[in-house]
């Protein structure tokens, strides 16, 4: 780590690497000509994501078959401001669509709970299906909870193979993730950065929170918790309170709140590395991005600066850091508040893309 | 098997060892002075089941603690007709009252789903600190079904411990009870009588019964179904169905329901022997028991012969077969519909117990 002290300010800066959401939100993802693209992956560069791995349903359909598949990544194509990687949805009924070319264009099998929870389907024998037929290389991830949790880490341990466990929220679930590490099954899991820093107390009338007791078992297990997202948590907050919801809800508040949590003492900047970087890369295979800085500083008190519209749970709040400055190959994409990005976003689904060709890059550059 | 045919009627008689039905229902469990225990074994000997396995469960309470296998153990001390083995119940909160004296008079843990469903508690880690501390050479229980059941078996994974799933009644559960078998997953499996032969569909009202679908597909996997079982299921159906349920519900009609079975070609006499003999004594470790003899009789087709009273899904029906004789130490217990047994039942909870002197036992004879 390098960090340097500014001692006019007594504040702190730090460089980190590009930083990796694992859980990116499209919400109106398959809908044909929908911006939402360009708008998440535009708000993760400036926020310091600058590669995503896109979550397969959005509010208006999910990626559950190649023609879904194709409707979203036209909807990426030449839109994209950060890199991103592709994933499916596994369905009570979508096994067999799951082809081999669906699963080469795709990074991970995303098991929704909802699919889950319909107890009129043999969920599990579904389950068990895809477990069995999704290539044993690639991610297998679920947002399940409470028993259903159960039966995904019985059918990952019955299968040997890993499972990443998104959006833990309760004090149970992560307990049950932390016995089945230490009984060495291969298991992981993130969670929202909301649910860090966010009740149901806090926000009455929301249930994509923890309780307040749930968020202190998460703050004292962290070290169980491999993985920060996004999620759908901010959009889905916003929705439940009736407030504005947009695609880039959420984004724009992550570094700052981790930061804050920095400056008072709750994480260092490399528990922030390991599960925005270091732990993304690992346990997806996410490729390397070469040339990227992400300039943050911390203990830097202020209200929250936006760029964005649309209503925040930090609305008038003071935080202690956040994003200075995204440099990406040698060119600012994000200085103090501006964006300067680029719709140059690849997808990195299978794995390194060529390089593009400097002088190509170049003749994009606005900065 | 040794099998005689009689020729002037051409059915079949053979001769079972005591039979052990390892799920029974005592009503009015542990209220004092409760005649359930002295009304289900005595039904449970003239049925040929001479070996039972008390539910930790009844209508009026359940055996939680060393109080309430107390009171039941009251209840059934003197007054129970046919061998019996206690069993203690889970729930969220009994973990220190499971002392080490009460797992010594308890042969198993039995974990109710409903126990497991009351999203209000953690469930799962409740379950997980039974698993750690119940002794790991004494059976757990559970009726847990869909992802219930996968919680249940991802800790039976992962403590490396056995399970027994008892009352499976969808294809799901047992598909599910099949992958993990077959993943060499120490587990084992029920299905009570009534779900093989009676459905939702053919009794509308019922939540306790398969569909017919689920319950072809229990047939087509008899093969995974270890043990049958009488169970609460009797009693479950003539209350949601507003009949009179009595202590012996569903008792007399599980062997003439076996064995008409087998006229039709279903079942073997040997698939009855492993389920309800061989498949309990060894996955339970239940004392075997000398000189008992069950004689049935096979493809004389006959209204039930009933000798008790209360209402019966087989009232009216024919059946092709039933039990001709029960004899225990050379005393007939039942014959041709008439009860003779006695209230000598023993606790063999804990394994065998002395043999009876014969001239103690004579004393009773009443044949
Ligand atoms: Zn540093
Ligand atoms: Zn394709
Ligand atoms: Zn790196
Ligand atoms: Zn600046
Ligand atoms: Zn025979
Ligand atoms: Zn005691
Ligand atoms: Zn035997
Ligand atoms: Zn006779």
């Amino acid at each position: 780590d390098i960090s340097t002290l500014d001692y006019k300010t007594s504040h702190t800066s730090h460089t980190f690497p590009g930083l990796i959401n694992i859980g990116a939100f499209v919400p109106r993802l398959v809908e044909p000509g929908s911006v939402d693209f360009f708008e998440v992956t535009k708000a993760s560069t400036s926020a310091g994501f600058t590669t995503i791995q896109i979550l397969p349903y959005g509010t208006d359909g999910s990626i559950l078959n190649e023609e879904s598949l194709s409707a979203a990544q036209a909807n990426a194509t030449g839109a994209a401001h950060c890199d991103y990687l592709m994933s499916v949805a596994a369905s009570p009924s979508n096994i067999a669509e799951i082809t081999e070319d669906l699963q080469a264009e795709t990074k991970a099998l995303f098991i929704p709970s909802t699919n889950l929870t319909d107890r009129n389907v043999n969920a599990v024998t579904a389950l068990a299906a895809h477990f069995a037929s999704w290539p044993s290389d690639k991610p297998i991830i679920t947002d399940a909870k409470a028993t259903d949790l159960g039966s995904v880490l019985l059918l990952a341990s019955l299968h040997s193979r890993s499972v990443h466990i998104m959006n833990v929220t309760t004090r149970d679930d992560l307990l049950l993730i932390a016995l089945s590490k230490e009984k060495k099954l291969k298991v992981t899991c993130d969670v929202s950065i909301y649910s860090l820093f966010f009740t149901r107390e806090k926000f009455p009338g929301s249930t994509c929170l923890p309780s307040a007791e749930d968020q202190a078992a998460l703050w004292k297990n962290i070290h169980v918790v491999d993985v920060f997202t996004i999620g759908s948590t901010p959009y889905q907050l916003a929705l439940e309170l009736g407030k504005e919801a947009k695609a880039w809800s959420g984004i724009e508040e992550a570094m700052p709140l981790l930061l804050s949590a920095v400056g008072e003492g709750r994480l260092t900047l490399d528990d922030i590395r390991q599960r925005l970087h270091d732990n993304p890369i690992r346990i997806f295979d996410i490729p390397e991005q070469a040339h990227i800085q992400v300039e943050v500083v911390v203990n830097r008190r202020a209200p929250l600066s936006r760029a964005l519209d649309g209503w925040s749970p930090l609305d008038g709040k003071m935080v202690s850091g956040g994003i200075h400055r995204v440099v990406v190959q040698g060119q600012t994409a994000f200085l103090d508040g501006m964006t300067y990005s680029l719709p140059i976003g690849r997808d990195v689904t299978a794995g390194v893309v060529p390089a593009r060709a400097v002088d190509r890059r170049a003749s994009f550059s606005v900065v």
